[in-house]
């Protein structure tokens, strides 16, 4: 077998067999077939695409280049969930309280952001003292104490799909469903857990822009789950506005404890219970979806689950106390934009907000670039309010940093409609 | 201006501009661009295409990347010939001192054979003395005096062309008619000649294995070398069997000359003044094809452009005593090949004969193999012939290496029919 026959093979219109997938992975991995090759190739699969067969080699193949999680040694049912990017999206600190709470296990290793989306591991460290860094059975341990860890990336998960997305993001071979599905999925795989819910965002500040976009990396994601002997389920979520009210890393953690006391926006939770009663059917615990979904509402109304996310903060050294108090932290320089016309709000672009938001300090627009935790943007109006000439519709905390910038972003990232309009959080799910 | 915006344009099917293409190709032959880049452009061009104009561009800027020739301070019509490639090609050497007779000038570069296809310099350098490395000085006076000199490539022509060729011979990406074609027409245009005649060899030993695949490439070729203003004939000629009765360096050279003195194969005599005449007409000496071609075919029978062969040798200081006393110098070990069974003879597979003379000895495996110029194959069958079981297909001139593999092939290479074959050497005319 030679890497040119692969290629040759894939050109022509054929399915690359296990072995060739293997071949190719990790003669590159190990530094043996160069990038010119490898170029070439992922060029032919963007023309003439994987088969769900392949897609799951693929992504196999990736998975086992690198680290993998093995928690076979932690009773119970382990759960995983995955984001494929938005703003303003703080679900996993909701959803992984609440799935402890039903004495599901979520052991979570989390990256770090860059661009216009924030990342997990930054926004927990908006809490003073938290450690992000444990050693495999400290983590593993807190998780079959408390149900509950989030950690940054330990070991190397994938390498293999860091080098071929490095290469893909210098050769126009990003946009290929495939290797999308096979990369996301590569790392989910590496995890360790049974069920996994994909939390497939939709819209203009996301990675899919249509919803059939997302449909097909959904079902492609599943299918690849399956194959690979995993629950899997994805859920489309809408990008036409950020998540919740508040943007920012500090700012999320705040908005994820008010929701896990019940007090947060509609629109994370609905989100956040719709995957945990996905989560809780999968797991057997519910057999019908519309009860684990009332069950899990009842769990965020009744601040039931906040208790573990205290827990979990603990455990990891946090200073519990913030959870409560985060607004004090808030960067105090502070400056309201308005609205220069009256209308119905019909979106506000996420990726302009996210932008803003790296701007401000609160993202990374290099991976060397230092975050500024307590700096972000709490919106006051959403998608479907009316608003007046001159109503406030957000408030930016910032430390003078780029807010000149962030603010015109700001300015154009609302849209407006003279008619009312129906927000619709959930477009689609795949199982 | 970025490669990767580049890529991005192809890979969506857009046509790419003359400074898209000037850019990527300056900056992949200076080394800014690496080659990974270049590699997945490649196959997006291999799925998208390139339209003629693109090809255009691309050969010219393939072309400018090196040393052109420049002919315009040698008077008269200057003219050249370029074939894709075939087994038993030894056409060159009987069109030259043809134009040459009827005063065109044919200035010609060549190279060294690789792999199953015999060189044109090769060919030349099994006459003793010969020199193929002149001075563009001495080159240019021959071309001048007495119209017709044959050396190797000098100077660096289109080395873009080089290093990309190479890059797609690895990447599986060499199949692709933009890129063949813009190859071939970098290098021709680069030769300074006014009228350029290619033969495009069709069949089982050629790069073109169907007439449709042919056509295509013929017709893209003669496009770029009108936008490009330079006036191109090609002609689709037939590799269902080796060109003429000789195989080999020493060989050939004995059957151009004795189809020079008249007493040539009909397929040489064909082809030769196929190509002659159509020169001959764009050249406007005559008129009328069907008029230059009687002419072309009676200079071949009344031997008049023999002398011009032998000026040629002299000029180049090689002993032309041995232009009519070559069978002297072929290898004295013989053996022949007798038919296993009786019929028509329907194809003769020109990749098997060619491969059988190159592992003979008389063409290079690899870069740096040494070639022995006088073994070689004398056919004393051809297609359409009909042969009894133990009739004499072949004798073998050999030096013992390789024999054994050779005979193999030569055995396989002949394939049989029970009814009469009409033999066309000439497929079809593109201009």
């Amino acid at each position: 077998m030679t890497i040119i026959e692969i290629i040759e093979t894939k050109k022509q219109g054929q399915p690359l067999s296990e072995e060739m997938i293997q071949f190719f992975v990790n003669g590159y991995t190990q530094g043996i077939i160069p990038d010119y090759q490898i170029s070439a190739l992922l060029m032919a699969i963007y023309f003439q695409g994987m088969n769900d067969e392949e897609s799951t080699f693929l992504a196999l193949a990736m998975r086992d280049s690198g680290d993998v999680l093995d928690l076979s040694d932690i009773e119970g049912i382990k759960v995983d969930k995955h984001s494929t990017g938005g703003v303003g999206d703080k679900i996993s600190f909701i959803l992984g309280p609440m799935v402890a709470h039903f004495g599901l296990k979520l052991a979570k290793m989390s990256g770090r952001g860059l661009g216009h989306t924030g990342g997990t591991i930054d926004k927990l460290e908006s809490i003073h003292g938290i450690q992000t860094e444990l050693t495999e059975e400290v983590f593993k341990n807190q998780v079959r104490q408390h149900h509950l860890a989030i950690i940054g990336q330990s070991g190397e998960i994938a390498p293999a799909d860091k080098k071929l997305y490095a290469l893909r993001d210098v050769t126009a071979t990003v946009n290929s469903m495939p290797l999308i599905a096979s990369s996301i999925m590569s790392k989910k795989l590496a995890s360790g857990a049974d069920i996994i819910v994909l939390d497939v965002k939709v819209g203009d500040g996301a990675f899919m822009k249509t919803v059939e976009e997302a449909r097909s990396l959904a079902k492609l994601m599943v299918e690849i789950g399956k194959l690979a002997h995993k629950k899997v389920i994805a859920v489309l979520t809408n990008m036409d506005e950020p998540l919740g009210y508040f943007i920012g890393n500090a700012h999320e953690i705040h908005e994820a404890v008010q929701t896990l006391l019940g007090k947060g926006p509609e629109d994370l939770n609905h989100i956040a219970s719709t995957l945990v009663a996905h989560l809780l059917v999968q797991s057997d615990l519910y057999q019908d979806f519309d009860i684990a979904y009332d069950a899990s509402r009842l769990v965020l109304q009744k601040g039931l689950a906040f208790p573990y996310l205290n827990r979990m903060i603990e455990d990891q050294h946090g200073d519990s106390e913030m959870l409560l108090t985060m607004p004090l932290y808030f960067s105090s320089h502070q400056v309201q934009l308005k609205s220069k016309q009256s209308g119905f709000i019909d979106r506000i672009e996420a990726l302009k907000v996210g932008k803003a938001a790296m701007l401000l300090g609160a993202g990374r627009q290099t991976k060397e670039a230092i975050i500024d935790h307590y700096v972000g943007i709490e919106l006051h109006k959403k998608v479907g309010d009316y608003v007046d000439k001159d109503d406030v519709l957000l408030t930016i905390y910032h430390q003078e940093k780029g807010l000149k910038e962030a603010t015109k972003l700001l300015e154009n990232a609302f849209v407006y409609t003279d008619h009312e309009k129906e927000v619709q959080s959930i477009l689609d799910t795949i199982q």
